[in-house]
């Protein structure tokens, strides 16, 4: 049976003493939340995700969900229990705002909450993440009527929410969909079209799911220009908030897919649904890509989330596990061998997994503090810029967190060898589940565009360019300070190669843009490897100075982050130069072949 | 429904343009296969592989195998008519001598069709592929009678073989084992024990099982010093060569997998069974690692096989699947949307599996025809040579040919988008499938630390010398050849690179050998970027010396080649520098954490 503690005392690290939450007071629902209400939160979450929905991961996946023939869609055993204790501790609503039923916490919270629910049971946290991103787009784009139908319901996780955008003939390209509307003249429109992997499309946890689906009303624009985004629930709501008729959308298969079983991926068939508009007609795509912003924040934490979980199995293994001698003589010469922990090549991957794992929270958090920050600062410059950083790492953060998540979930399974590759150990289900973080809200290689394509020259490059100037600031400070050499050394030459490739781009892909098409993946890499270089440096400075303050007892667990931060600069950050070099070749050779010559 | 062809055209350029077959033709089993012959051979064989085996491949991952309450094991439709058709085309026997009823032709062909074989439907190649590095094992080993009993049954495919050796606590870790073997004053012994992972241990398509078991007979010494191998028929042979009473082995329980779902892969429990030595008592692994180095370079195989039928199934989608426009501007202005094939990162993925695709092949059977060699030439310094070669590369081929080769199959998977990830595209298969071949027959870290801790120094360092050697003398003579200069220049950096980090462990790992276990992954990669890109090279001095004498008609396959080469040169030999940062770190931030603080 796999096992999963949440890492409390890691974030809670991070939170006060790397980036000092306490700063953020004057924010509304910052003000209350001390580091010991913070700290109570997350246990009261951390035990949630340890107690109840990590137990039924294995045989959720195993079970998967079942389709019947009138359409229903059962949830594995425990699922249904697993979903109403979440409910029941308000963690849905965690972020959202009280006027709605909310508790109006930081956002900062909830992405840490996504963390552990991610690697205690990914495809079960998805229900629940699903209806966040769908109150997020509606607390941004609905009329104040649809907020009050539908918000408090969904906030409180009686209800449900979905996605609804990929069709048959097209997921990346939105411009090609087909599914229609057509305007019954109450102000309402009859929806009718086949919307593919759609996730929680179709289940038996709510009383009601509500979709959110992309359309093209009759006589509008062909591309994206016509695509107009709507609310349609399963059953309508009536005027006093009671469910009314069940409306023309259903479940017409779910898929078999390689993980994620316990979650339903359907096909839902809109034949005439009724549908209202959200925000404006034509304008879908914005309102859209609110919830697809939150959503793509949320999928590079499952990435963590699954590297979190197969490091703590993969390391519970090592220590158990006895097999072969360490190559200095036998550890412990009592027993018939010594635990895999002994032998570098383990540690190699393990360390490797941990210095990303740590990183990577790191920059979620940095990066979630300025989600909150965007969206609860009352000073305009400040929101301004802390928009900027997160258009910019959201890319990142899918593409880079999603990508090694993966690769990390992998590296841990090979350590248990053939226990590894068989179902009853559970390292199996994590490769496989995370695999999905790779492709679902924009495959990682479409991430790489946006950043390369969108995000860097976004505003003559302000975001880049504030990035740029704070690692380099942070390098220059910290340059002489004791022990941060090992640190400032390998960031700083990493910067200027990032800053290289950057430069690279702006002179050579205006003329020829199939040269940043043929370098996005690997700039979204560097770029990855500086600002987790930079996390890394910033938490050596902490442990540093609490090192020298007499650290209270964390002696060990601050000379681990110090050498953690070493190994990821040792390590991780010589892949920048693989990048630069790779980038610096440009697109001739990948382009070179007709589609005949292939 | 996934696709597959066999690729003949790009086997026949190597057989004949690039490693110049025919100048073995004085080796026995050489002499008769012109050009002609092989290729009537391998077109026979790829017709198999493609109408026979691919087609149940997809429905056999889904079926899986079946034990039945009696121990018996029923493999996925279709399974026992294709391997019907296997066995009666001859192809087990393919490479083994004709006085078993073996055809003798060379092992290289036999390397040959186990890449198709692999691409087409791993788990069902499985079960011939281990019956042929049983009959591997018994020529070397075995008595004379022995062999009249099993092997011709066993080389007509009447018969298959298994491998014994993993244990419930151990499997890298031969040493622990606990399986004994008590004599039964006869000559034979009383097998007893419990062996796990046993691929192909029992099931529907042969009328006996013949398994070499690794056991301790009764007071032998403990570690690696006490194994013996016997042979454990399913069903004993009587005097004439018919099938009698059934032996005290049987299935316990098959293993629900990640992949390889039509393999039967069964716990076998040993109850007395019956067994005889197979060779000497005590020696028994020396006599295991015949099978297991050949087993090893057909798991090598196997990497590429996934990697080759992934990419083309990803190159027809690509091809087919319209999404988006080109980055230069619509490709197809006429058509709704352009195809996949117009994006760089599409194209980046594509030409970086094609370009490793070819290189390995290369490798595999620049290999293949040294172990021919080995096995089959009358001069003693050209067997050792070849002798030298394949120990030298069989660690790098199973290790990098497996580990890239799951990454290009995720590659592939990646380009379909959601489509990948639903298994009824198949790519999932290939991925999961793929994803063992780096684990069985000594995970990958078990290579990586073979080819530092036991070939590197072997014999003075004499295969390693004579390696850097050809390389090195090849960039020499070919640096001045016109057209040459992109392939000679990163070839002879990387040999450089490659022998600092040789120079580097001979001067630090001695007296640290954690030095060596951090670094020795890294290695193996930079070792297996030098061992492919030299195949490029050799394969594009071919093509400027096809292209330059007309080429007939091949001139846009040629050219490709170039292309591909260059492709290879510019984007994977920059990973050289980064293997060898890493490998110069040492070891001391790898084995830094005490077990408490991890």
């Amino acid at each position: 049976m796999p096992v999963y503690k949440a890492p409390v005392d890691d974030v809670m690290f991070l939170l006060t003493d790397v980036f000092q939450i306490e700063r953020y007071n004057n924010l509304p629902g910052f003000a209350d939340v001390t580091p010991d209400v913070i700290e109570a939160v997350l246990s009261e979450g951390a035990k949630l995700c340890e107690e109840v929905f990590q137990p039924v991961n294995l045989s959720g996946d195993k079970q998967g969900c079942t389709r019947h023939p009138d359409g229903s869609v059962t949830t594995p055993k425990g699922y249904r229990e697993a979903y109403e204790a979440y409910k029941a501790g308000g963690w849905l609503g965690l972020p959202a705002p009280e006027e709605f039923g909310g508790q109006g916490l930081p956002s900062t919270l909830n992405a840490i909450m996504q963390e552990f629910l991610s690697s205690a049971n990914l495809a079960l946290g998805m229900y629940p993440g699903l209806t966040q991103g769908a109150v997020a787009a509606m607390l941004e784009h609905a009329s104040e009527e649809q907020k009050r139908t539908y918000l408090p319901k969904m906030i409180s996780g009686e209800w449900t929410g979905t996605m609804n955008l990929t069709e048959p003939h097209c997921g990346t390209d939105l411009g090609l969909l087909k599914t229609r509307a057509v305007p019954n003249g109450d102000g309402s429109y009859a929806i009718s079209g086949t919307k593919i992997f759609i996730s929680a499309g179709e289940h038996d946890l709510a009383g009601n799911i509500v979709h959110l689906v992309l359309a093209r009303i009759e006589g509008a624009p062909m591309g994206t220009k016509g695509i107009t985004l709507f609310v349609v629930p399963k059953f309508l709501v009536n005027a006093d908030g009671s469910l009314g008729a069940r409306n023309g959308v259903s479940c017409g298969s779910i898929e078999h897919k390689m993980g994620i079983h316990g979650n339903s991926t359907c096909v839902m068939n809109y034949d005439g649904a009724t549908g209202w508009i959200i925000g404006h007609e034509n304008k879908g795509l914005n309102a859209m890509f609110v919830m697809m912003n939150e959503a793509r924040l949320a999928v590079g934490i499952q990435g963590l989330g699954c590297s979190e979980v197969a490091y703590q199995n993969a390391l519970a293994y090592a220590k158990d596990r006895r097999q072969g001698r360490a190559l200095t003589g036998a550890a412990e010469p009592d027993k018939p061998a010594d635990t895999l922990l002994v032998h570098p090549d383990v540690r190699r991957n393990l360390m490797s997994i941990r210095a990303f794992n740590e990183a990577a929270r790191a920059l979620v958090l940095w990066t979630a503090l300025k989600a909150d920050v965007a969206h609860r600062s009352d000073d305009a410059a400040a929101r301004q810029a802390a928009d900027d950083h997160m258009g910019l790492m959201t890319p990142v953060i899918k593409g880079v967190l999603t990508d090694v998540g993966f690769d990390n979930a992998v590296k841990a399974q090979q350590m248990f060898g053939g226990h590894g590759y068989i179902e009853e150990w559970g390292m199996s289900q994590f490769v496989r589940d995370a695999r999905i973080a790779m492709i679902y809200e924009g495959a990682n290689g479409v991430q790489a565009m946006d950043l390369v394509g969108r995000k860097l020259g976004r505003d003559g490059g302000r975001a880049i360019m504030t990035f740029f100037g704070e690692v380099g600031q942070f390098c220059q400070e910290n340059a002489g300070h004791e022990g941060m050499a090992p640190f400032t050394g390998p960031l700083s030459a990493g910067l200027q190669q990032l800053q290289a490739a950057t430069m690279w781009f702006m002179q050579n892909a205006m003329a020829k843009p199939d040269h940043a098409g043929a370098g996005a993946h690997d700039y979204m890499h560097l770029f990855g490897l500086v600002a987790l270089g930079y996390m890394h440096a910033r938490m050596a400075r902490v442990a540093l100075d609490k090192l020298k303050a007499g650290a209270n007892g964390q002696t060990e667990r601050m000379n681990g982050k110090l050498v953690t931060a070493r190994f990821f600069m040792e390590r991780a950050m010589p892949e920048i130069a693989a990048h630069v070099a790779r980038i610096q070749t440009g697109s001739d050779m990948t382009m070179a072949f007709t589609a005949e010559q292939f």
